[in-house]
């Protein structure tokens, strides 16, 4: 049973689950950062009830030692935290790669390895925030040297932040990031910077590319001061997802030399069956979701004014977005809704608003 | 001037454009299409009011021929228009590649190549909307050989269906769109294919993956009857694009394989610099958007809340999406919102709804 909590590191995530271990009933929150004004915001801040002066003190008599450190720190840190603290204190982190850290702390039966998924956009305890790990997974690394009891009692603790505790080997877990988190963010970058580099005949790919390009760029040159280290961190595990689509690049461009229209027909519909298993993860049918697609112009009261009018009608929508071109050109509003008769009955309410439609299946296989 | 159009192929687009000419004032818009259901659709869409039995029929008269073909047929298509029509009508398309279809009407002076860039994901005419080319670049490819006073009357004509008329070098235009859309499409479904075939250690990578990949491969395996067309109509600009994306990657892994942090820091600025230069074409200063991100329950009316509290506030959200994560998780909702003091305004709104709110600069470099 955890009642005291030590968080050693008191940035967005230490600070997020200070605040959101105390929602949860956790009695007391030990807190330590070398920096004394993140930690002193942290106490401001309420993440904190007590304010150590060193990690040894926050660890004093602490059930948990959640060590929140830039990534780099991650091993010393927790090998710190082991060596300060005794048999009570079961030891986790919350790095982004789960590697190096496990390897560190090998044959430790205290040590329990962790990775909350919950973004990154935002630093330091000011943007702290209860529901940071409200519905996200919060991978756990339990190895064959860990005690089962520790085990338990953390995946408790995850799941009363609000978090989906996932058990994964250390390794495994850092393929897994590098090919779903890694991977995606470094082809952002790369895309970005191939279109922004080049001008083709006078034009600028960058002003003519438009939404599409929008969207899969948008983790794209993120936090230098932390995706640095987390690519370095996972280099081997990213070099060989990259090396592995360098493969798949070379096959699409010989299918493209050869004219082969087979090949690019089974790989498109082999991605359209992908992306059916990834809706499937939010959507229970992602076969019954269409979208509908609106321009709208740039005025206050668009927005409040269309889902009020949805709202009224008990319409049910599933995903929402406006995406604002220019204060000239308006903004394209897309909805998710399930079924046809939902679209219809949505698409006819805009309709009457006074705005057209385009409605078309999600999946379009 | 253009007082007489002849749409020849009525699907989506081609009743799009009948539509928004006929309320942009065109006095007659003639319709053909080998598909008699597709003609009758558009007919009863109010997009054609001349059914025309044949391409001769509909050009009769004619100022302008806009052909809307599969992108195979263009071509082909184009050269039967010019064909079949006299001097009085200029010729037009919509396909989404340039090259070959100026080649194939090399030297005539009737004819301009166009593209309205106003995404794919619906097909036939019952989806036509008059809106389609609001606020969409639509790409001409004048040449040498351009009759001038055509190319005006066609900018004319494009600029009243609301879009916003770029013209560009046929070729020029093939490797712009090989950049910024065929490029980031194909990637799309490299990566979804790439994380969808492998299991790591029994853990399925897309249900590990979360609304980053899901964002980012958005487009991904859409329409396969119609990419495969355009992957192939494009297929060496395209596969210049992809063996240049295949360079970079290379080079990413040797700065990896290297752990050279120095160049991963000055490719994630650049990449920085790139994602301003994107966002400045919809938001006059991209430096100050803020980002609030909020965890909302799966629950009817909290879109129609947010949205009337936000509003009755007078907050201006630039843009604003909520994506669903599950019935169980809820969803996660994004505004973007321009400068620190509104958006410290939307977060203590919404932190008064009850939702922890976490802000963070858009662009942080």
């Amino acid at each position: 049973m955890i009642t005291r909590l030590a968080v050693v590191g008191t940035g967005l995530i230490g600070a997020s689950v200070g605040l959101a271990a105390r929602q949860a009933g956790i009695a007391s929150v030990a807190g330590y950062d070398p920096d004394a004004d993140a930690l002193a915001t942290a106490v401001a801040r309420g993440a904190v009830d007590e304010q150590a002066g060193s990690l040894e003190e926050a660890l004093t008599n602490a059930d948990l030692a959640l060590v929140a450190a830039p990534v780099t720190a991650v091993p010393a840190q927790v090998a710190a935290a082991l060596r300060a603290s005794g048999d009570r204190c079961t030891v986790t982190d919350v790095g982004s790669t789960k590697g190096a850290v496990c390897r560190a702390a090998a044959g430790e039966r205290r040590f329990i390895g962790g990775h909350p998924v919950c973004g990154s956009e935002a630093r330091g305890p000011a943007h702290a925030n209860p529901d940071l790990f409200r519905g996200a997974t919060w991978f756990l690394t339990p190895v064959a040297t860990t005690d089962p009891e520790r085990y338990r009692s953390l995946h408790g603790f995850v799941a009363a932040l609000g978090a989906l505790p996932v058990a994964v080997d250390p390794d495994a877990h850092d393929r897994l990031v590098a090919l779903t988190s890694h991977l995606p963010h470094a082809l952002a970058n790369l895309l970005l910077n191939q279109a922004g580099v080049s001008r083709v005949d006078g034009h600028e790919p960058l002003a003519a590319a438009g939404g599409s390009l929008r969207d899969i760029t948008r983790v794209a040159g993120a936090n230098p001061r932390v995706w640095v280290d987390i690519f370095l961190d996972n280099a081997e595990p990213l070099g060989a997802a990259l090396a592995e689509h360098r493969r798949r690049v070379e096959q699409l461009e010989a299918a493209l030399a050869d004219g082969d229209a087979g090949w690019l027909a089974r790989w498109i519909a082999e991605a359209a069956g992908n992306r059916r298993r990834l809706l499937a993860e939010a959507y229970p049918d992602p076969g019954d979701l269409q979208r509908l697609r609106v321009h709208v112009p740039d005025r206050p009261g668009v927005l409040a004014g269309i889902t009020q009018a949805l709202g009224a009608e008990r319409i049910n929508i599933e995903d929402f977005e406006l995406q604002h071109l220019s204060p000239e050109r308006g903004g394209t509003l897309t909805l998710l809704v399930s079924g046809v008769d939902e679209a219809s009955r949505a698409a006819a309410l805009l309709d009457a608003h006074g705005y057209g439609v385009v409605v078309s299946p999600v999946l379009d296989e």
